[in-house]
């Protein structure tokens, strides 16, 4: 880009990523919460039909829509965002990548977000949410990088139930978490009829525990959990690379 | 052993089968249910530490008991099998094997175990169930292999109620079960108050679904699930064997 867009759109401190495909690159601050692996799991797991509406709650620098809006055909896509600052910074990278029509990122907060939206409004939800419970090993609750990742702001109880309510029947709900809390995950979907249907593993060695989990659910789904082969992340030959 | 103790303990149409392991064997019928994998990973996957005593859910011909005895220095394993014929068959390979003062075979219905056995008397319990619903696909309720297979005269429910009763606090609960029911295995773990502590999937090729998955909960415990490496029965080179 120009060197007068780059001023006008970037803030001091900022930088712009490449994300490796389509051209996209986003605006972030190293100072903040960063996209790591974990979105760009997320993104190839979920599956976003043609014309499908989708929305990312707590979409932070707005990595999983920009990234869904270029693997899939989705026809449109929200990223919810609370914190005022990080929201703004996802509408620019929305507007650098010339994103406007497909991406719209609002600010608001995820425990309000059947509010915000039309009930039974959406075919996809996707969520990175923060995998720490508040109370453990927190510093400072004010940090953007806790608000990521600890559960200060909202719980997996909040994300679960504003999705039932902005789900469409049968509409799809994505999320990655650590595998530690997949008692608890499966429990509350249950509870909030978002029933589990797939899960997925994501281990760093075939002999090591998995560090993360992809899940689908389906919102009004019997019980019925497929388990998929697992991702290893440095496999070896004759091992099963990420597909 | 000599034909005379072969014609004492084995009746028509029975075998015995050699467990590779201790020099020890088995009396099958090949007409009834047969063991298979499923025995042999879950007594792998399975801890009793020097001392303990062991209670076997459903122990069929007693291998789960049997392996038990041979790969663990737990003090006293029990078996509980409502089907006569089959808790005989058992018996008589406890008795050829030696090992009547390590494994007792009790005649008894799994729906009243609690009954049979003194509350919380447990250190570790496991089980093989019937992996099926007892609606799905099923041809003869009263075959001995449709039994083993399907919900038919106990179900989840029953085993984790049971379970409760009989464990000491903290005392271990082993499953090896199917994938597809995961979700209701943890709802139902967790409501029984046998937190899921450890999880293992089997997969056959790892680039295949697990067929098979290993679980460990504790009587009492708090939620925090470990998922441990996956183990690959054909693996590859690089690819971790069970172990």
């Amino acid at each position: 880009m120009t060197n007068n867009r780059r001023a006008e759109l970037l803030k001091p401190g900022e930088r712009l990523d490449d994300l490796q495909i389509g051209g996209l690159e986003l605006i972030q601050n190293p100072a903040g919460f960063c996209f790591g692996v974990d979105a760009v799991f997320l993104s190839d797991f979920v599956k976003v039909k043609p014309g499908e509406t989708v929305l990312d709650m707590g979409t932070g620098n707005g990595i999983i829509p920009i990234l869904l809006s270029a693997k899939t055909q989705g026809e449109k896509f929200t990223g919810l965002e609370i914190q005022p600052d990080t929201a703004d910074m996802a509408r620019r990278s929305v507007v650098y990548n010339h994103l406007e029509e497909k991406i719209e990122i609002v600010t608001g907060d995820i425990k309000e977000a059947a509010e915000i939206f039309r009930p039974a409004f959406f075919d996809v939800i996707t969520t990175n949410p923060p995998y720490m419970l508040s109370e453990h090993g927190m510093r400072n609750p004010d940090d953007a990088k806790a608000i990521a990742r600890h559960e200060v702001l909202c719980t997996l109880d909040d994300i679960l139930r504003e999705s039932m309510r902005l789900l469409q029947d049968k509409g799809r709900f994505y999320m990655i978490h650590r595998p530690f809390r997949l008692t608890e995950i499966m429990i509350k979907m249950n509870y909030y009829k978002i029933e589990p249907k797939r899960i997925r593993f994501i281990h760093p060695y075939i002999d090591k525990e998995p560090v993360l989990v992809l899940i689908e659910g389906v919102r009004g789904a019997r019980p019925r959990v497929t388990v998929e082969p697992p991702i290893i992340i440095y496999g070896g030959e004759g091992s099963r690379q990420k597909d």
